[in-house]
């Protein structure tokens, strides 16, 4: 696939923004990078005359956008997520550089749509938003004042991505197919009772388990093949005769 | 030098910005990545509340910023400066792309300030304003739509540069003086003699030993003094007694 047009592939996800400023701001940062396609969860106020004012020019990114009730819903239907994060989170996987995961993030659009994440204007995703999501990612600010602004965080992302399209080096396509959302997610709760029904997991005293299983296979870029195989493991221990 | 310590050696030129919202968001984006130094041609309004309150946290860059009256001014006691420009102009050197460029703009402020230089809102930079700067760099945006937003802009450039930074190997200062293009000439030309007359490298059947050879050293910014003890090497290797 071209890269560029990959890059209409690439969903940009803003969860619960405050201000509809930074969502005209976030459209026109698409637009100049050449992303078309806008998520909102569940904005304070949108559409809104001032984001149409932010947007300069980008007003048909906002038009086109999907207001959606949850990031479930956002990330319908994708392949691969990235959340876009700044802080250290105690137990998720260590998030990688931006501009590292790139390549790899613009690569999964050959198989389906891929979203980036972005949470709120004062506290970004929640630890829930982030483990719905593939893979966090960060951008290396500086520590003593990382708060990048909403819009200027959707620019540098929508930046990489498209420098990463324009090297056709780095849009090497992955081996298998990859995992959908859906299917990742179908495979977790499956494990979930798996270990419920066990009695490895209770639910009444969970610790972290959940976030480090979790963590694990959030590691890898699944295949739908290796869900599969996942799946049937599960199910056969399941089925295990005591 | 320390590559983030450097990016207080690098100066940020607003000419004449008409939005003063654009120069808090420019300050926040420039605090982010490591920035401090801020200079302002000729704004339209500044101080200004409305810049205060984009800063969100940066409102130490604005105190501290400059206010001058021509570009002239702010470049003074520069050692290099590039212009932020987003169209082709037709007299100038062509553009070259943020990101090559970045790791060459951190490696001149061990040598002196540095400046980034960002034009107006609507036109960008006058054709004398490029002139003046020593290069010309651009960010390859959406040909259909390239209109960043100067904020945006200002993050781009200082996120490059931060990376730059951050990369041991791009910051890699010149510890002494480079060697300059005759000396790494007369080098090549040395070992091209000295593999030939030893055997090593046959004319006749050059394969691809030279291009090779260029593409390591080429790798490296040698320095004079480098070079020097390359060629003495040399120069032992071919008086060595059998």
């Amino acid at each position: 696939m071209n890269g560029v047009v990959a890059l209409e592939r690439v969903r940009i996800v803003l969860s619960r923004t405050s201000h509809p400023g930074n969502i005209g701001a976030a459209a026109r940062a698409m637009k100049t990078m050449g992303f078309t396609e806008l998520y909102l969860v569940e904005p304070a106020s949108f559409p809104d005359p001032v984001a149409d004012a932010r947007a300069s020019g980008a007003d048909d990114i906002l038009r086109r956008a999907r207001v959606v009730g949850s990031l479930e819903e956002a990330l319908h239907g994708t392949v691969f997520s990235a959340a876009v994060t700044g802080r250290r989170r105690e137990w998720s996987v260590p998030a990688r550089l931006v501009r590292e995961a790139a390549p790899e993030m613009l690569s999964f659009t050959a198989q389906g749509d891929v979203a980036l994440v972005f949470g709120t204007e004062t506290s970004g995703l929640t630890n829930d938003e982030v483990a719905l999501c593939s893979m966090p990612v960060t951008i290396p600010a500086n520590p003593d004042f990382p708060s990048l602004n909403l819009g200027a965080a959707v620019q540098l992302l929508c930046y990489e991505l498209r420098m990463a399209a324009l090297d056709p080096v780095a849009v090497a396509e992955p081996a298998g197919a990859l995992a959908s959302f859906e299917e990742i997610e179908g495979f977790h709760r499956h494990l979930l009772q798996a270990m419920t029904a066990s009695g490895f997991h209770n639910p009444d005293n969970p610790k972290r388990l959940v976030p480090r299983v979790r963590r694990l296979f959030g590691r890898i870029r699944l295949e739908r093949e290796e869900i599969n195989i996942l799946r049937g493991i599960l199910g056969a221990l399941e089925r295990k005769p005591d």
